[in-house]
Order: C-alpha cells, then sequence, then structure tokens
C-alpha cells in the first residue's frame, strides 16, 4: 500500500507528542512539531532530541521543530493536538485567530474538564469556530510514549463522527509497529481514556500501602465497571470498555512503571500529600483533575462511583488513604454479578444496534 | 456475625491449598490438610511451614496435616479440593472409595481436561457417585496463594449451582482480608478461571520477547475476548468475564511476578523450548494444558481463538515465539468493534435473563 505523504504538524512536544510524531516521521510524513520553549525546539533542530521528555531516543530527520505556532501551522490540513487538557483552551485559541482554512484535529489528550464536564472533542467543537473545523478525531489506547518511541509493538483505536476522516488519520499512522484500529464510538473512546487515570491513581495508592497485587485486579475490575457505568449513561457503548481505549488502557497503566498517574498514587500510597506529589512529578498527572470532573459527573448522571468517590476523598478532603482504600475491600456487597449487571441495564438496545 | 466453626479438610498442600487453608484456619475452623507426601506433612505438623510452597510464612497452629485419606476425611463434610487438575480423578476415585456419607466439593483448581474438554466441576460429577456428593462449589479469581498466605487483601468469587451452598462456602471463607462474592454463572467462572492462563503463557512469551506493556495491554485485550466469545457458547453469561474471575483473574495472572503461567511464558519467549521450561518450573504450568483444550474446543464450538491458536503452535508445533506473536500483531483486521461485538451475537437475551 503506497502511503500519501503529508504535511503534519503536531502541537506539544512532550512525550506523547514526540512519540507520535516519530511514528509519522517513519511513515514519511513531512513532520513539524510546535512546543512554547525555544530551547528544546533548538535541541530537536540541531540534536534530533527531546531529552526531557524521551531520554536517549534519537529522532528522525524529518522532524522539525518550530516555537511560532502561525509558522508551524502554514500549509498543514491535519495537526496532532498533544497538549495537557488545562492548557487546550489557550492554545486553541491561538490557533483559531491564526488560521483561515479548516482543519482536521487529531487529538490525543487523555481527560474531561472539570466543571464544564466537558469531553476534549466537545472542547474543541467549543473553541473551534466552524468554518475552521474540518473535523475531530480522537486517538487512544494503551500506549506509553517511552514504548512507542522505542518502537515497541503497540495497539491504539482512532474514532470520529466521520468515518472517513477516521479512516484517513488511521492510514497516516499505521505501519509495522504501530496497529491503528477504528471505532465508531468517539464518546466511549474519550471516556475510557479520560477515566482510566483515576484507577491508576487509586491502583498506585494500593501498591503504595503494600497490598499487593490481588488487591489491585480487585480494584482494577471494579473500576471498570464503574467507568463503564458512567461511560454508558453518557451515551458510550458499553463494547467500548471491553477494548483497546477501555481495558487495554486500564491494564497498562495500572500496571506500568512508565504511569505517571500510577507513580502519583503510589507516592500518596506511601504517605506523601497532593501538593508535595505533584511538585515532586514535573509532569502533568491528568487524573487528579479528571477525579474532579468524574466526581461532578457521577452526581450529575446519579452514577454508583465508589472508586471515583474514595479517591475524592483522599485528593480533596484528606481521607486517609489506608483507610480508603480498606473501605472499598470491605464493602458489604456479596453478589458481585449485581453490580456488574447494573452496566447494562436499559443499554441491550444499544448493544443491539452496534451488530 | 458469628460463624459456624466446623471440620474442613484441605486436599492438596501444594501453595493454594495450604494458602486457603490459612483463610480457614484463621476464621477459627478446625482446619485439615493432606498431602502425599510424609515429609511435607511432618513438617506441617512439626514446624508449622511449608517451605517449598510457602517460604517463611509461618501456619496457624489450627491446620494439622495428613497423609492418609481415610483419616483425614473422617468426620467431614466439606472439603477443599486443591490438586492439579491432572490429579483430580485419581484423588477423586480415592475418595469415593473412601466415603460413605454425601460430601461437598469446592474445587479450586483451574483447567479443562484435554480431550474430555470437561471443566472440573464435571470431572467431579463424572467421579463422584450421585449419593456421595452433596454439592459442588468453585472458588476462583484474582488470588495469588503467596498475598493471601501475607493476609493481604484479596477478593474471589464463588459459584455453585445450588446458590445456598455457595452462600455456605462464601460465610466459611470470607474475612477482614479476604472477601468473597457469590456468583451464579458456575460455566463463566470455571472458563474464566481456566482460559486466563493461556492468556498469561502468551503475554510472558510477548514480554520474554521484550516487547513491552503495550503490546501485552493488547494481547491481554483480545484474550479476554476470545475467553468470552469461547464461554459464551459454552453456556456463560458474558458478564462473567467483566468480574473477578474474568478480567480481574486475567490481569493478575498476566502482571504478576508471581504467576508460574506468565514466567513459563517468559522463559519461552527468551527462546527455551517446552521441555526445558516445565523442568526448570518444578511446580504444574496449567496453562499448557489447558491451550491443548481450548484449541480443541475452539474448533468443537466453531469460534475464533487467534491467541489460543497460536499459542498452540508455539507450544506443540515448533512455530517460532517471535513469528507467531508478530503475526498476531500485524493482522489486518482494523475496526476493532468486529471483533468484540461478535461476543454478544445472540447474546442479549442472556444478558436480559440476568437483569
Amino acid at each position: 500500500m503506497k502511503k500519501k505523504i503529508e504535511k503534519v504538524a503536531v502541537i506539544g512536544a512532550g512525550s506523547w507528542g514526540t512519540a507520535l510524531a516519530m511514528v509519522l516521521a517513519d511513515n514519511g510524513h513531512e513532520v513539524r512539531i510546535w512546543g512554547h520553549k525555544e530551547e528544546q525546539i533548538t535541541e530537536i533542530n540541531t540534536l534530533h532530541t527531546n531529552e526531557k521528555y524521551l531520554p536517549s531516543v534519537p529522532l528522525p530527520h524529518n522532524i522539525t521543530g518550530f516555537s511560532s505556532l502561525d509558522e508551524v501551522l502554514s500549509e498543514i490540513e491535519t495537526i496532532i493536538l498533544a497538549v495537557p487538557t488545562k492548557a487546550i483552551r489557550e492554545v486553541l485559541n491561538k490557533i483559531a485567530n491564526i488560521r483561515s482554512e479548516p482543519l482536521i484535529i487529531v487529538h490525543v489528550s487523555k481527560g474531561i474538564e472539570p466543571d464544564s464536564l466537558l469531553r476534549i472533542s466537545e472542547m474543541i467543537e467549543q473553541e473551534m469556530p466552524a468554518d475552521l473545523l474540518k473535523d475531530i478525531v480522537v486517538l487512544s489506547g494503551p500506549s506509553h510514549a517511552e514504548e512507542v518511541s522505542l518502537r515497541h509493538p503497540t495497539t491504539v483505536s482512532v474514532s470520529a463522527s466521520n468515518m472517513e476522516t477516521a479512516e484517513k488519520v488511521q492510514d497516516m499512522f499505521i505501519n509495522q509497529n504501530f496497529r491503528v484500529y477504528t471505532n465508531p464510538d468517539i464518546v466511549g473512546v474519550e471516556i475510557g481514556g479520560a477515566l482510566k487515570n483515576i484507577i491508576a491513581l487509586a491502583a498506585g495508592i494500593s501498591d503504595g500501602l503494600g497490598y499487593g497485587d490481588n488487591a489491585k485486579a480487585a480494584l482494577v475490575t471494579r473500576g471498570l465497571a464503574e467507568i463503564t457505568r458512567l461511560g454508558v449513561k453518557m451515551g458510550a457503548s458499553p463494547l467500548t470498555f471491553s477494548g483497546l481505549a477501555g481495558i487495554g488502557d486500564l491494564i497498562v497503566t495500572c500496571t506500568s512503571k512508565h504511569s505517571r498517574n500510577w507513580r502519583a498514587g503510589n507516592l500518596i500510597g506511601q504517605g506523601h500529600n497532593l501538593d508535595e506529589v505533584l511538585k515532586n512529578m514535573g509532569m502533568v498527572v491528568e487524573g487528579v483533575r479528571t477525579t474532579k470532573a468524574a466526581h461532578q459527573l457521577a452526581v450529575k448522571y446519579d452514577v454508583k462511583m465508589p472508586i471515583t468517590s474514595v479517591l475524592y476523598d483522599i485528593l480533596f478532603n484528606g481521607v486517609n488513604a489506608k483507610d480508603g482504600v480498606d473501605m472499598l475491600m470491605a464493602r458489604s456487597k456479596t453478589n458481585e454479578m449485581e453490580d456488574i449487571a447494573n452496566v447494562f441495564d436499559d443499554q441491550n438496545s444499544i448493544v443491539h444496534d452496534k451488530k
């Protein structure tokens, strides 16, 4: 299959943006990457490395760094939006001021905005005038940037309301090491990616307390059930949570040493407080903001989310980590199917529709 | 809640049998444990340890070891059957010859018998005359013996065709650290426990090849889908695979250093052959036999099980581990929902029934 070679701009030069730029560069595209730190961009253009985010990884020479949004966007139809959720509105606002032609925006961040309770594709729709927006695509799945940059086998899902655009993006990224699958359920793919960070924080806390793999497996199992319950109420297909953007991403985030959210939780489990931990990490821990958002969503949609609720109390209400996790383990319900079956209440019509 | 104190016999003094004996002993029961090695039984009764299987763990003194099946069974109504699947028929046969009163048999092994393709509860039904069998219960879930013996938080499912018996067994085992949930789906609980060992072998191979956490998450995600596809055809509820005996046990087995099946796969991924590995392990690796059985089941029920099929070829047909895993990663399907949605074909009626 001959690939169409394109100019693509990756907005955000953190570890994930850089790793995805590498995949695109491996596929022969002309890749531009934007970051706001002049020094980092110079490093990318002269040394072809991004040491802070991907230590010891040589970058392909067809990746060029830009610190000007104006320049990086010229003659570009597709951008990969790889900035922390907190920065998305500001960056989109700047892009909207610069552009006059419509863009395909592929977002690769994982989060939900507190208070507005919007998914990222909804934030993009709010910030970008309709005439500047060709399509929105989400790319998500079990994919630590470090491993992608080492060209280890990785699978992800892409989703868009327009499946043709999803397939275009699939074609842009897919190669021998980086397998891309389409999924028509954009709501599920976004919710799965965002909410797994909450469970990763909880899993990290359990590990930090020294509770072991049995306890963590219980947390992850119940975590998936509560993510699915919420996602389905928000319009997602329950099947998505059995796929790469659901259980796949959840597993990798809860069990890998690469996961920032797990690491942050682990430090909290060891007795550090949230402020200390966030200062310590030096990178964004999306799960903290997402816990706040999910806690609000659980109230809004009237969904029971015991792990999210306990984590919220640990992070923001001073509840002791051990007391919180012990409470989760000791709850009195004794028939596990009651819990899981709730996911499917009133949802069989959705399952039917997807056939 | 005041517990009813019972005499219970654990048949099998490996790591899992011993750890479960400890849980029962912690709950105040009079626990007997049977093993066929005289020396090991003496160690349990004098030193109160079982060094080979649970190194450095002191056993409660209300566990008594027996090397005579005759003695261990006297005045006993409930046995915990904790022997490797390969030994089950032989042991049951002996028990049937000794007993004249009916027994509740709680089995805690994970496997499917090759050729007969029977689940363990079905093997028990075959071997035990009906008048000696009061009920069969299965106990399964994410529960490494090592962690249970250290009293780390653990959750498991129990299932039986008679829910009253399931609840009796739940009550016998449940305590602060060891949480027991009932699940009415005995087929699903047995299939989930047995088949996760196949995926653990595959995950170990991927890790042994150095493929990383992204690749492993992809394997586990697809592994769950193929286990569910088969299980549902065999009469299980798809919901069980989203619970402790499904995804829970799968996660712990694929990501924990305690898992024998993972360790065996890891050695194969590093280039050792199956015979070498089995000699090396010194303990039973259930997944090897189960791969054979599942491969036969896939044919019998006409279910696509790509991971099982590749693993079968690696273990028994001399296919190179790297070639096998690479083939799995590079398959051409591009819409992940096609794969997952198959699970639910014709199964919505089951989902409905469970409400």
